[in-house]
């Protein structure tokens, strides 16, 4: 008897927490469809008042994640008796809930609340910083978001090393120990792969790259290889932009957005295959997380390891191409009738050292991030100080990719992200790729056709359900590393990657002839 | 001393509540965005979602409107003291608020919630009892949605006749005296002209009006016309979209969708010279009044008077094609070449009485208007029961354009309004011609150049800025029959309609030779 009237508390609890973050998550889908039209053109002069919208918006869902309400949720649905009548949804809701919840509550408000006018000053200063390459201009800004963010490693606490504090914001359950092995092992036959790619004498092709790609052809061409894909434009839309993303609404909407370069088309076509991987992610979440905080991809890396899947191991192989070189040329003003496909598919994967992070080929990509988690690590724990910065950036340039920038616009001041606070972000998007040849490997053990030749037929159903089954459906359910552990039999593992990156280049740059 | 201290809680007040109407503002804004996004390429399987941010952020705006909180507001700031020490915008957010208030207050919490279900299942059956034409599967839903708004004049009260009550939802004001005066005269000079037009020998010629028109070039063709009104694309933008509309989110934020029929031109053309007058009237509402529930619209009347003047006495003027018949034939196919400019102005003219509202020209519409509204007044009196609407519907438009529905699928059930509840609302549409026939009127009065010759040279600037020294600054803050006493000099008067029609079709069909 009195177990059963607990547990009818528990039901009625259960039921009002679910309530409560259904409506924060109605808030957050409104906020998402702002963002969305703000990148895909929403007239420019509304936008100021757009953000008064946003800050109403924001402030919801922020008081309510950490309001007494939730504090009472999270203590009653955390008891013993509670969590063995809680479902699945619940549980893994309640995860988040209280992660965030205990996060927040450690922040002084008033240090939160300077913190985000100072990041929104530094986001709006950092162009001008970064197109005249001023770094002193910028200098003031960095070092009190470093004060802040050494503070903010105290307030929300950490194991180990003090920078496992902020990794674990956007890959739970990351650790410095780790990366130091995974980014050391890439780093070390990296650098020699990019030394031997550069010395090579046989260089693709790469004049046709160029030739003038009409805008709605390429647009009709992306449409097709989003289908192909087995993106549901019925769940979702395809739009311009100027910084590509995918927006993912909610699982029945989830939108992609591309840029059209007429002088380069792989813009398009690359972009949009992996903003469409990320959409996949988010479209196969299981609907029964809607309305939770549970229903979006589980980290940063594991989503860039669905886009970048989608980019590189499907997009930028051969056999994608003996699929769709046809398409692309009936797509086409005629200009690769003299171009064969071997040498199409060396020229898209043209690579080699370069300054900027977001122009890089998937070689030399990671040893641009590991630069940034060198010197991010370094920055947290007080063994680099802000203002010495510029240098350290450049040697490290010099000494993995034997590239050295001019001025600090195309060195230290190239990304957006330390301006607004988002340290412990960057290591994400190499995982990504980490993760990617990892599930690529575990795939190909369970595919019944061979990758390959699953990509020759254009038939990809078969690997974007193999990733729905092993990572899309469970949304935040499962942590990164659980979902690694579980689908490779192992933890992060660079080996994979590194023995893809040297396959693939030793046959594009003829290493071994 | 004593005064001071209480105009310093009026300050006080005062800053609150333009906080909270802030708030309500930005829910509202929010909205109106997710609602144009559903209309103009949102995935429709997102729908059903949606449909629950759109709940919550309704809700939120409602509980905010009847709160104790806006009790209080109104309460504090409507005595006499706080009244002298308030600006204008606060002084009409309050009344506004005010009336909302006093409405809402007065209607049962229940009957409102099962009315809103009623509705919602009315609208959701009506396409299907439309497209049979089967009345009777549409008259359970009626007859409960009359009694509804019976009972609803009796809540919020009226003073004469009891559908009043009902007008001022729609038009502040407005009473059944002066519209069966207005529309009185408006029936009995039409309908004679609408006979003489019907028996006129000479008719347009009408066939180049459905030669194929590109898609692509009628849209260069709309963005150009919206420019020469001085709709800002820096504060707006053009999508297309199923049933056309304009969407103010806000003054720097108005959207105007349009429909491309490659059959018809005319669809867009007119669609969107008649959004983009919509548009105008967004636009140029004093900004002090964003963030209250001032910043819009002053009445359903008001808006459509605006929308009207552009498409018709604008775009339906012989001056308007002189300047841009060429810039029509420059994004058309060559099917205009042996269209002298009269033929094309009396072909974009072509006038005669049809069954269907939405179809019917700028002559016969008003009839369509007036049947709809002597057919409500008389339901909401108890004068008619919805059971025997149909027969009345058909004997109406009969008497008033001289045809008769076949099935109520192409009358009495042809619109959607009802359905939803929306009684009062039809008049509002002929008096937007009325209205834009008295403005149209005054304005010449005070141009420099005469209005023919400002559509001539397409220098629309004085119309645009006209229109927004007299109605459009306003916002709500004005009555629409404010607005007409100071601009017009008089109140509502058919006659300047009336006298540009019999003039204007007296011309197209030659009627005086």
């Amino acid at each position: 008897m009195d177990i059963a009237v607990k547990s009818e508390q528990v039901l009625e609890t259960e039921t009002e927490f679910r309530e409560y973050l259904k409506r924060m998550s109605n808030y957050q889908e409104a906020l998402g469809l702002i963002g969305w039209d703000l990148r895909t053109g929403a007239p420019k002069k509304g936008a100021a008042q757009r953000a008064e919208v946003i800050g109403t918006l924001s402030a919801d869902v922020f008081k309510m994640a950490v309001s007494k309400e939730m504090e009472k949720f999270i203590e009653t649905l955390s008891s013993e008796e509670a969590q063995s009548n809680l479902d699945d949804v619940t549980k893994s809701s309640l995860y988040q809930c209280k992660k965030t919840f205990d996060k927040q509550r450690n922040i002084p408000e008033d240090e939160f609340k300077n913190y985000v006018i100072l990041t929104s000053n530094a986001e709006s200063i950092w162009p001008e910083a970064k197109d005249t390459g001023d770094f002193a201009m910028f200098l003031p800004y960095l070092e009190k978001i470093v004060a802040y963010n050494r503070k903010y490693t105290d307030w929300v606490g950490y194991e180990g090393n003090r920078y496992n504090a902020l990794l674990d914001d956007y890959e739970p359950g990351l650790t410095v120990e780790t990366l130091d092995r995974v980014f050391g092992e890439l780093r070390d036959r990296l650098v020699p792969l990019v030394k031997a790619v550069q010395e090579s004498d046989s260089k693709p092709e790469t004049d046709f790259l160029f030739t003038h790609f009409p805008k709605d052809k390429q647009e009709q061409l992306s449409r097709a290889l989003l289908e192909q894909m087995g993106y549901d434009f019925e769940a979702g839309r395809l739009d311009t932009t100027v910084h590509p993303f995918a927006a993912g609404l909610n699982p029945n909407d989830v939108r992609v957005t591309t840029k059209y370069d007429e002088g380069d088309f792989r813009t398009a076509v690359f972009g949009t295959i992996h903003e469409g991987g990320h959409a996949l992610y988010e479209q196969n979440i299981d609907e029964k997380y809607i309305g939770t905080p549970v229903c979006s991809g589980t980290s940063m890396g594991i989503h860039e390891s669905q886009s970048l899947f989608w980019e590189n191991f499907a997009g930028r192989n051969k056999a994608f191409w003996e699929k769709n070189y046809g398409l692309l040329k009936e797509n086409s003003n005629g200009q690769f009738d003299n171009i064969s496909l071997e040498d199409f598919y060396r020229g898209i994967n043209v690579a080699g050292p370069s300054l900027i992070r977001i122009e890089a080929d998937e070689m030399t990509y990671t040893l641009h991030i590991i630069v940034r988690y060198e010197l991010e690590k370094a920055l947290i724990n007080g063994d680099l100080e802000p203002r010495d910065l510029p240098e350290a950036w450049n040697d490290k340039m010099e000494e993995y990719l034997g590239v050295r920038p001019q001025h600090d616009g195309e060195g230290v001041l190239q990304d957006v992200h330390w301006s607004g606070g988002a340290f412990g972000y960057f290591p994400s998007y190499a995982l990504g790729y980490v993760y990617a040849a990892q599930l690529m490997a575990a795939m190909r053990k369970d595919l019944d056709t061979p990758f390959e030749g699953l990509l020759r037929e254009g038939s990809l159903k078969p690997v974007k359900e193999w990733m729905t089954e092993r990572v899309h459906k469970f949304g935040r359910s499962k942590q990164p590393l659980e979902i690694l552990q579980d689908t490779t039999g192992e933890g992060i593992n660079p080996k994979y990657l590194i023995d893809y990156l040297e396959k693939k280049y030793s046959d594009v740059y003829e290493l071994n002839r």
